[in-house]
């Protein structure tokens, strides 16, 4: 296995005749919409990571998957790189154009298929909006249940092309655990589909690998999700802590105890006060941490672990456990943890939002290392994430107008996802990889294990065409920045005009 | 993408030298345990599949992982093919030898490394059974889920290997849901860890590739398992049936009432009245089918469940619905499922376990069409199989030493596999491919399809020494026998003598 350097992954792209681009596609697409002017394409630099825009060569909103199909073909034997794009809600730059490429938008696929009560499932086109999947499934009371914020906008290919997650992720799983078949076009326009109806499927698992794969290996042209049943009760139980790391060690004590919350989520002092401004949620100013922790199935067994969850909190030193009185309240406590990012966006000009997993149980020492480097760094660290699952968001506050703390605030990033390495975790939960993690994949990933990915996609397209410079980075990318970049902590903009 | 035929995958294999093997291995890994002898080699000539038997070549049973690396370099170096074995439990020939290869057997890396409550992991060497790893976490209150009816045997690696599955998968899921992290040694003998100790890990999911991958890809070396806490308390419900069809459609309204039971198993008549014969489990005679419906968890649950299920019985037609009384009983209700396979050995000279997941949905159908297909090949099947998630195992019950009986079996398994396929479920549930289906593969997938498998199986595996003519055929045996096959029925066994 010997992958060779490849400058398209890295972004240095041959120039493309955009006139015989635009000319070779409505040949082969016709009725196609094509976006190539520039005010045209504004909308489509960037993805939910906006710091980092590039304008596409040009963007194509297909409408039909013989138009997907003949968009490939097109783009494959001229030799063109294409990025698809779902919502554009990602935050980690996955589907960030290329300047020398097409961005291929899927939002025009918004139909819901079929939904099938007795199955258990709905199979749907890949622009369809994960609440809309939801809302079409709760008449026969099912619903999907991976949640991301933003589950109102995000699309379902989208979602799994990140293998998004969410509040539900901990008891219900991730995109991966929920989707039961995939339909694909490979770079070479063929249909392929990943998994089956039943629930397990010959041969290698190439659904989980598809899943979470950002685009590079295939496009999504069609989605069959699991649904579950609506819980008939849920109840939430909010409990403060003086001590954040306090906080830390119950969400590993309620774990022990045999509960599997349907969300376990931590604030800490600078979240709950960011988000008590901005959405009056009922959270206690005084807490230096708050575990929000939802309880459900059916209502004996509720209120039996909610029994149990106190107690266990009570022990781990909370000093006041409140539970919501009825679904009002219920409501106001989650709005706080759904509203925190954008109310920390009021409290500071500018924020980077963190996605590193770690283990449970050391929850309590990485909190710790945070409040040392943001400490170190000179820049305030708001902590607010799934921590049931390990999944941690701490949002860097920092203000771009002032010179020097944006790289400040990149370098303390680096360093909060090398942490998570340490401890035996992962660079990223659900927002994935895409352009923005992509040097702290050489932390993760030692050379070997590089360099298998780099197989595995050259499996599915050879020649690279597939959102180059993402997920995975070029050996040659790790040695000249990679570690470099990881222990310096400098994330390389400059080439990023490359792109 | 461009996968040329390669003979080796089809079983045509180079003659090797052994003296001179033997001797590099001797020098390559000194003090290893060598069998080489016909004696010594015959209780490794097949696995659970013992229809299917070729002695190999010869058998190493390292101790150590530098002697693991030491064998793979060397049967690299020397061009040899290399069938890792666990216990040799598997129902699919996934580890039958090749006349022309080593067997690499693991049954010696036996030691439990770490059990973590906390953290609710066990970290295992490949060798350890699965059932010692509950044995090992029982004193912590905690147990690993998967559990194959060959649990108190087949070794952890051999069940990463084969994605196994068992009774409480439905609830609990297959082994690829309940691994956190693998350790392996690729064919040019690197160590890559998949996988991590977080929830999530970045990259592609090469850890849920490698599971199910039946040795095609590396070989174990350790293993972490996630630990779930043992359930406060286990029910089970018996309900019979005066007709098969009914029992079928009774598990898909359970499952549509918002319940998933730890187990949902079903039996027909020939296999109630085989067990009964052989275990006196109490099981009703006159009964055309029987479900048994495990529900755990919480007392207070269990007890809720148990009624709603109940009414959901009653209402699909069961004519008598027992709840076992004490812990005896249901210990008994058990024992008469888990010993169907053999007691279904005592009532007919020889029978054919096959393993098809369908779609719950479809579960009356496809009785009814097994029945249809019993009648035409006019051989009795059995079935007893995990109804809850789709996981058939009819038994088809002949004499071997009728002539043409065996050859009728085959070709009656072969077309239920395809009515399986046909439903739009698979040709496994959780037994693997294996040797045994690798012609059903050609009904499964097409041959876009197969030429993945083995691009990802290449970007592992170059030179295809890893368990060669297993699981994924290759496209001249599909056109040669595949699709040959699977439509009229002949499972072609003159080749096998080529391994």
């Amino acid at each position: 296995m010997n992958i060779l350097y490849d400058p398209r992954l890295d972004g240095v792209l041959p120039d493309v005749d955009r006139p015989a681009l635009i000319e070779a596609l409505r040949q082969a697409a016709p009725g196609l919409t094509i976006l190539h002017e520039r005010e045209q394409l504004r909308p489509y630099e960037c993805d939910g990571l906006s710091a980092y825009r590039t304008t596409p060569l040009l963007a194509v909103l297909p409408e039909r998957v013989e138009q997907v199909a003949a968009i490939l073909r097109t783009c494959r034997d001229m030799g063109v790189p294409v990025v698809a794009r779902g919502a554009g809600t990602g935050l980690s730059g996955g589907a960030l154009p290329l300047a020398q490429g097409v961005l291929l938008v899927m939002a025009r696929f918004k139909r819901i298929l079929d939904i099938h009560p007795e199955g258990r499932y709905a199979r749907v086109q890949p622009g369809v909006r994960n609440l809309a999947i939801s809302q079409a499934a709760a008449p026969h009371g099912l619903y999907y249940a991976p949640d991301p914020s933003s589950q109102i906008a995000c699309s379902i290919g989208g979602n799994v092309a990140e293998n998004a997650g969410g509040v539900h992720c901990l008891k219900y799983g991730l995109t991966v655990h929920n989707v039961l078949k995939v339909e694909m076009l490979t770079i070479d326009a063929e249909p392929v589909t990943l998994g089956s109806d039943a629930l397990d499927a010959a041969g290698f698992d190439l659904l989980a690998l598809f899943t979470g794969s950002e685009g590079m290996l295939g496009v999504v042209t069609e989605v069959t999700v699991r649904l579950l049943p609506r819980p008939v009760v849920a109840k939430v139980l909010m409990a403060s802590f003086d001590d954040v790391e306090k906080a830390g060690r119950a969400v590993g004590d309620i774990i022990a105890a045999g509960i599997i919350p349907g969300g376990l989520e931590m604030m800490d002092r600078l979240s709950i006060h960011a988000a008590e401004d901005f959405i009056h949620a009922g959270y206690p100013l005084d807490a230096e941490a708050i575990l929000l922790c939802e309880l459900d199935g059916v209502e004996s067994d509720v209120d039996e672990d909610c029994t149990l969850v106190r107690n266990v909190l009570a022990r781990a030193g909370a000093t006041e456990v409140r539970q919501a009185r009825d679904e009002a309240e219920r409501a106001r406590f989650w709005a706080g943890r759904k509203n925190a990012f954008p109310a920390v966006g009021r409290i500071s000009p500018d924020y980077y939002c963190m996605d590193g997993t770690i283990p449970r149980r050391a929850l309590p020492g990485v909190l710790q290392g945070i409040a040392a480097l943001s400490e170190e760094y000179g820049l305030r660290v708001a902590n607010v994430f799934h921590a049931g699952d390990g999944n941690m968001h701490p949002l860097i506050l920092f203000d771009a107008n002032r010179p020097g703390e944006l790289e400040r605030a990149e370098a303390l990033g680096g360093r909060i996802l090398e942490l998570c390495v340490e401890v035996g975790g992962s660079i990223t939960g659900e927002h994935g990889v895409g352009r923005e993690k992509i040097n702290q994949m050489c932390a993760q990933f030692n050379s070997d294990e590089i360099t298998f990915f780099h197989a595995v996609k050259a499996a599915f397209d050879e020649a690279g065409l597939l959102n180059p410079g993402k997920n995975i980075p070029t050996l040659h990318r790790c040695a000249e920045f990679g570690a470099m970049h990881v222990h310096h902590g400098q994330l390389p903009h400059p080439e990023l005009e490359r792109f």
